[in-house]
């Protein structure tokens, strides 16, 4: 089973390639941009992110920002460094800190991953008021694994306006990332949200990107059933641990219910616009 | 015309009360809830917000936060305060000047809108990390002429788990809120974002809340084309003016794009779940 389903998972990297940054040509030019702007934590999927936008827009267009916590390893602002020249992008750092630490202070006993979730959404902020400055689009870096599991900040590292690589599992983002030429060093360390030290993020999540990509992919991209996917050998508890992730996080990949005064709740309001002409 | 228009607009206060206490009940349970929580500012929208989300799940289940800045208005304040006695929900506070300070002290030059937009974002956090420690989802405020017209700010003001009032224009939220007994000071006042002294919704807008509402009524509700909306009385430069709005803050009310491996560009991955069974 695996070899077949690692087959189907592999990508033509230059036809991807090819798509993806006519993508963000597309996305900015129709939005009336030109400029892209981008948040560069150094692992691979920012850096894959804004290898592509720099392709697409060309350098001078992308506007990469690093955001450093105290805490925040080293080597991820040297691999980001790495990234903004190998691919010649504008840069800029902002040390989130001093905006964080100010709410971390007035608890405590505040757990990790609440001051996780802080820092990714003041990221989020830097982020978009930089955008405006930059007259720039955010770009978003967040792979087809994280998305369906929900592992991403709502309103943190999720909020974009547009995202070029989230139709990639983690494992073809490793694959593209390759093809690109991307250094090692980034693209075969462990991936880590770098929110305290020591995290990673096949630690926390209890299974492989190789692993669940293989189920995810049976599940979402070929509708398996459950069953379907024990039978293809996957473990029940597992099969049942995707599931719930998937969907106990679908409230991050919706736009939040209205209640109607009249017929069902629906979602964000008017989201098909009539034709209105010109 | 205005007349019909104001009379179609008009609600059946008792009727609405009832269906949006009852969605609010829906949505808490259905995610396995049973508390809420909401920012409060003292205006109308999030003051019709926190009755309904009191009357639907009982204040103790409520918890109100209020988030000044240095330069927030204590008529504000004093209006939440209010709400917080009349309804009996729990209620806290948390400045967000020293926040958002070490943020607008690196850009000098920082405009009132770029302070505006990080002000609600930074509500956004503290909101989202108190709805963690107190097991509550987050109500939201924002109400239909707001969402139409892009009035809030991406991930900060419109952020929420669902909304309650997202379906009522302004001027229909003006009159629940009187059915439902919130006091004239409050129900009268001139809405404002206070972002800063002296900021009214009409003034930036550059229309009324009456005038535009049976426009959007037309547009929306009754799908009238531009012409038809001219030919009901309305000026041809405030059609074209507000369909803009609506146009250009399209992006506010629908998922982001992701670039697609194959097949066209989808918003934000995966929205409808199978049957997975138990």
């Amino acid at each position: 089973m695996s070899k077949d389903l690692t087959t189907e998972l592999t990508i033509d990297a230059g036809q991807v390639r090819s798509t993806l940054t006519g993508f963000i040509r597309s996305e900015i030019a129709s939005a009336g941009f030109s400029h892209a702007v981008i948040g560069l934590s150094g692992g691979i999927d920012s850096v894959l992110a804004c290898y592509l936008a720099a392709e697409a827009l060309g350098p001078q267009n992308v506007l990469a920002i690093r955001m450093p916590y105290r805490d925040s390893s080293q080597e991820s602002l040297d691999h980001a460094q790495m990234t903004i020249e190998a691919t010649g992008v504008q840069a800029m750092t902002v040390e989130i800190t001093p905006m964080v630490e100010p709410l971390f202070q007035l608890y405590p006993d505040i757990s990790d991953l609440r001051k996780g979730n802080i820092m990714a959404r003041q990221r989020m902020i830097i982020l978009y008021d930089q955008s405006v400055v930059f007259n720039g689009l955010v770009v978003g870096t967040g792979n087809k694994t994280e998305i369906l599991l929900g592992y991403a900040t709502l309103f943190g590292d999720s909020a974009c306006a547009f995202n070029p690589i989230g139709d990639l599992y983690k494992t073809q983002v490793r694959q593209l990332a390759r093809a690109l030429g991307i250094p090692e060093v980034i693209v075969g360390k462990a991936p880590s949200a770098d929110l305290w030290a020591g995290q990673t993020d096949e630690g926390e999540l209890g299974f492989t990107y190789a692993e669940v990509d293989k189920l995810l992919f049976l599940l979402v991209d070929k509708r398996y059933s459950p069953q379907q996917c024990i039978e293809a050998g996957f473990a029940e508890p597992f099969v049942h641990t995707v599931i719930q992730r998937i969907r106990r996080s679908q409230f991050k990949r919706t736009p939040p219910p209205i209640g109607k005064l009249n017929g069902p709740a629906a979602g964000y309001g008017f989201p098909e616009l009539p034709d209105w002409g010109a």
